[in-house]
């Protein structure tokens, strides 16, 4: 809306520097935002999920979403499950469309996101993973449960003082002999589960993780199906379940508590792909313990590519502010400088903006990788082959691997992402209608849940380290670890400055550090007496350099192989080049301490990096326009499309606190401070000099 | 509360395991107590403030403080603030116990600290610094804003479209000559005041910053007061307000914005302390610009204290945590793992608990140094000599350079600590009830306001630059900077392990560093053709490692001359040696550049810092413990004196979420979703075959 100006001053222009930037882009949009969707049939799939979202009278999300407090959330958050459930029955048993549907909301409203998620990506994945084909069509078919009808289920894992140790969940669940049941029991308050998600308010069912206790022996943790409520939505006697209330984000989430006291089911809800236990309390254990915790791989999986949406649509934010905002003037200029043009605000931004681009690499293929290997799994187990079932186990482990790494280091990229994107718009990054308070704090657990990230790192980090040892050993190197061989050489990788112009290079200096960085690692715990611990800063960064080489590695070949134009072949070269530096940069010391790159060469690269921002900055605008994030994913006063940003944020401000009076809110209890009569009148003189002298008993 | 255990498997043992820690604390706690607050005066004074806070019937703060809304928030806080105005009543004229006091409630209610804040420190101080003393005279004491009467101010410096570039600040204040008075005049919407804290609500006066115009000449932003409410709290007419609405955090602050349409106010509201404008329009300017921008300073001063008083809550949370909480057992080990035990948790939390000390160091400095130049500046002025406030000036300078780095390395790394806190507490970090939440949403913005963190580190590494170009030129060093004479001998610095074991070895790494990275930046301008930017990068850095060196150097001098007992000197010497490790480490890259350790000193750095954290691992409970903060002051279920974790956790969660129903909340809206009839039902068949087959055409 435009506003009367007095004196003419000139407003600000933000819109003008916007829009003539977009009107600048080089490359075509349309093909950007292909290599970025993974091709153009899925681009329009995703534009056409979209469409439906955005349009859809119950789903929407705007800048009130900010204000809505913990109940209100919870309401709204009940209305748009029953919706989502009607895109199921739709969708059903197309999972992917589904999957694809809910990672798109949760840009917009994770705790949504979450909240179905819980019921069909770990209630019914743990049911498909660890029941029998038919106890799956029983719970997921039969009674609706796949089209959120009739069951909502939740996950019973966590327990209040049990989280990343699964293995040591207090949870029992003791057979019955006599009457063919089990009774699930927490046996005090530690086992008490905590953090259940849908268990508050929507769960009926949960599936458990407790103890099995056959005979008086113990057999490990394994997964039942619980009733929680009835068809009245009722708890059902012995089961105790409390809101666990007010979190730092997500409050949509009606996260719960949950005691058992003696709840007895029939021994057909053990689920029994893998572990069965006989009428007579006879136990068959699974063939490999691994098959039993692929249900949490799903998660960590959809966390890649929640980190590239995330990113993508916060990147978008900070850069469409860092052009339009102008800031102090530099030698030479009569207006004042837009902040995207300052080196500092490029370093701190455009790095990010690289590392979403590599997330929809690593997004694409890993979501590949994960149907292909449900698939080998599922082959496997109904081939009735060991060697078919133990290939697709090789390949899950891989995954494992995999996984550990992108899910901590993209989710915790992006939480950093945020923050920095946060604070380069200055003061206005603190509003909550700029989305990145709300963002960050719903963003945020997922460094946590599903494996929390330092364990993460660390697994990823021993695995790699592993590989290495066993590639010394025997000189095997195999999937993503075949770059051992090349990187077995010694000496500079990275010779001269030519070098630092030539991705392939600057990948080989990638793997080589991870190679050499092993090696370290490995001479570390056998100076200690294989301890471990001790190599724990190392692990954690061969896990980050692990993700970076991944990406690097795959999008390399994307640039060759998918036939680009050669202006987006060349743009794309530009971020990967900035992707590479910005990972060299970051673990800088252990490129000097392992000879990757000479001084000289390292700081060509501190030299070169500024032309490679400089680069990158030119076609800003274009880059974040290929995403095809609309205001309504955006969701941000800083970010709108038309650039108009102090003219949105009035409006929106105005709109959502608009009070109409001369008189503000509490003017009553300002009144009655300000108005006060002074403690001298209010305490009668009693310190005055003269009272004190008659008080005196001098 | 003990609950009924069954079977009879042990409870987690978390309060034994710290109660245990604590009988075993081998040093006085009160000694250092005593480091922390700067003597035992200091630590009375703190400990009888707590007292009043923490009893007080309307300051009081409870896990209930997590779940309110902004409305309740926003009523609270005015509550509250009539409270503070009467113990304003009894500390005035002293300023400096308030602050305390002040300081002490931003720990509990950041919101509230600030809201008092606002009026008191920049308010006030900007009419103290800026108008002469009778307008000081009349606004505070004739009125009674010191005591929080008649007059509530705000501070109306930032704009929409202009936040850290005031000289660029669009607000006019015309000089109208026939009446004596100027017209405040927001011209266009880039110039509405925003992030106004206090007009939204409280505020009847504030402190305009505005461009003095007088015949048409532009003599640049200076400061007025403007009446905003009359004694009704009704607007003036001509002055628009609105609510900014809902932030990250501190939503207890009514931060607005404010539009001013010609409002007239008298010449005589000019501050006019060194700006001046006769009844004709003669316009005297001050001696020197930076006299005005004084009332910043307090600000960031109070942001270093702000800083190690949220550290040494947040650290005391998770590390009280990390010694309760078991995870996974390790070789040989029956029971799990202590967190705490594991040399990667110790690597990621005790460095902080390191800071916390040193930023007692700072802090203590620095207000010191705050309240000595205030002096000086006032005796200068009073003086009418020249030289006597020129010298004030150049202290003034100096504490511009030393807070600048102090308060944007300090807040940054606080912002860090409480990340990194709640993530090592697992899930249970991300619970409201923890804090950390909602201390990390109200703390960043520490790194924003009042200097943006990252200007202020620019500007903090350009004074490093210029001081050491200086130094080369006429060989002067001087103030805090006097260390250069001894960073200019050449080599490494630490050259052999020992060295890593003297504090005074690697308090000169520090300093070397910081003389041989400016040299780099002096040489990368150079090679630029000046251009400040492209050392953006090292400025940085070097702003940090400033900061560093000047906690390091002032922490070591403590240790040497505060007559501590030799028990507490070599605990605090071994938390300087992790400080000191912490920061090499952030920045090995430069210590390898610039030869100040050879790689092979590095890597036993890197060794030794594994034994420094086993070492201050012994007494965590005793340092933490000696920050003295009661439950009250920490408000978290995972930090209680009793370590009782899990009871105290459900304990809270059970009474701020207590139900007492079988039905859970919104069990209407599950009950439709899930009861509702299948979809075929629902529309009726037309989507069977035989229906299909009926309005087949072919």
């Amino acid at each position: 809306m435009k506003l009367t100006t007095f004196p003419n001053a000139p407003e600000p222009d933000a819109q003008q520097l916007i829009t003539q930037e977009r009107a600048e882009t080089t490359f075509s949009l349309n093909e950007m935002h292909e290599f970025l969707e993974d091709g153009s049939e899925k681009a329009i799939h995703t534009l056409r999920l979209m469409q439906q979202i955005e349009r859809d009278p119950i789903l929407q999300v705007k800048p009130e979403y900010y204000e809505l407090t913990k109940a209100e959330h919870r309401k709204l958050t009940a209305d748009k499950i029953a919706r989502l459930a009607q895109f199921m029955e739709q969708d059903a048993p197309n999972f992917e469309t589904f999957q694809d549907r809910l990672n798109l909301i949760a840009l917009i409203d994770p705790q949504l996101g979450t909240r179905v998620g819980v019921h069909l990506g770990l209630f019914l994945s743990a049911i498909r993973g660890n029941g029998t084909e038919e106890q799956f069509n029983y719970w997921a078919f039969e009674r609706g449960a796949i089209y959120i009808r009739d069951i909502y289920g939740c996950f019973s894992m966590t327990e209040i003082a049990h989280g990343s140790n699964v293995a040591a969940l207090q949870t029992t669940a003791e057979y019955d002999l006599e009457n063919d049941e089990f009774i699930i029991t927490t046996p005090h308050i530690g086992a008490t589960k905590w953090w259940i998600g849908g268990a508050a308010h929507s769960a009926t069912h949960t599936v458990v993780f407790a103890r099995l206790i056959v005979k008086g022996k113990d057999y490990g943790v394994k997964t039942f199906v619980v009733p929680l409520r009835d068809a009245n939505h009722d708890l059902y006697p012995g089961v105790a379940i409390g809101d666990i209330g007010e979190k730092m984000g997500r409050d949509g989430i009606d996260n719960g508590w949950i005691q058992f006291s003696g709840v007895r089911i029939p021994r057909e809800y053990l689920l029994s792909k893998f572990t069965k236990v006989s009428r007579e309390g006879e136990v068959e254990e699974p063939p490999l313990e691994q098959l039993a915790y692929g249900a949490l791989l799903g998660g960590r999986v959809t966390m890649v590519t929640d980190s590239f949406r995330t990113g993508e649509r916060f990147i978008t934010i900070a850069l469409r502010y860092a052009v339009g905002r102008r800031q102090f003037t530099v030698k030479g200029q009569t207006v004042e400088n837009q902040l995207i043009n300052y080196p500092l605000h490029q370093k701190r931004l455009l790095p990010y903006l690289a590392w979403v681009y590599g997330m929809s690499v690593a997004s694409a293929q890993i979501q590949k990788d994960y149907k292909a290997i449900l698939q080998g799994l599922d082959d496997g187990v109904k081939s009735g082959d060991f060697s078919i079932l133990s290939r697709a186990i090789d390949d899950l482990k891989g995954l494992f691997a995999d996984s550990a790494s992108l899910k901590s280091t993209c989710t915790w990229l992006t939480a950093d992402l945020i923050d920095e994107a946060r604070q380069s718009c200055g003061g206005h990054g603190y509003s909550a209608y700029a989305g990145f308070g709300k963002g960050y704090a719903d963003h945020v657990v997922q460094c946590t849940w599903e494996g929390d990230n330092n364990i993460l790192a660390q697994n990823s980090g021993r695995i790699t380290i592993q590989r290495v040892m066993a590639f010394l050993k025997n000189g095997k190197a195999v999937g993503n670890y075949s770059f051992l061989e090349k990187a077995q050489q010694e000496g500079f990788v990275v010779e001269d400055e030519k070098g630092l112009r030539d991705l392939d290079s600057l990948n080989a200096a990638l793997q080589s550090v991870i190679f050499r960085l092993a090696k370290h690692g490995i001479a570390t715990q056998e100076a200690n007496g294989t301890n471990w611990d001790l190599s724990a800063t190392e692990k954690r960064s061969l896990s980050k350099l692990y993700a970076a080489e991944y990406i690097l590695d795959k999008w390399i070949a994307k640039i060759k192989n998918d036939g680009h134009s050669e202006e987006v072949k060349a743009q794309l070269t530009t971020l990967a080049t900035l992707f590479a530096y910005s990972n060299i940069e970051k673990f800088g010391i252990y490129f000097l301490q392992h000879d990757i790159l000479s001084k000289a060469v390292y700081g060509a690269l501190e030299r070169e990096s500024y032309s490679i921002l400089a680069k990158t900055r030119e076609s800003v605008i274009g880059f974040t326009d290929s995403f095809k994030l609309s205001d309504f994913f955006l969701n941000s006063v800083l970010g709108n499309y038309n650039g108009d940003v102090y003219h949105n944020y009035l409006e929106v401000v105005q709109a959502t606190n608009d009070v109409r009076q001369t008189k503000p809110p509490y003017a009553k209890e300002f009144l009655a401070m300000l108005q006060r009569s002074s403690i001298e009148d209010r305490e009668k003189g009693q310190r005055n000099a003269a009272v004190l002298a008659k008080l005196n008993s001098d």
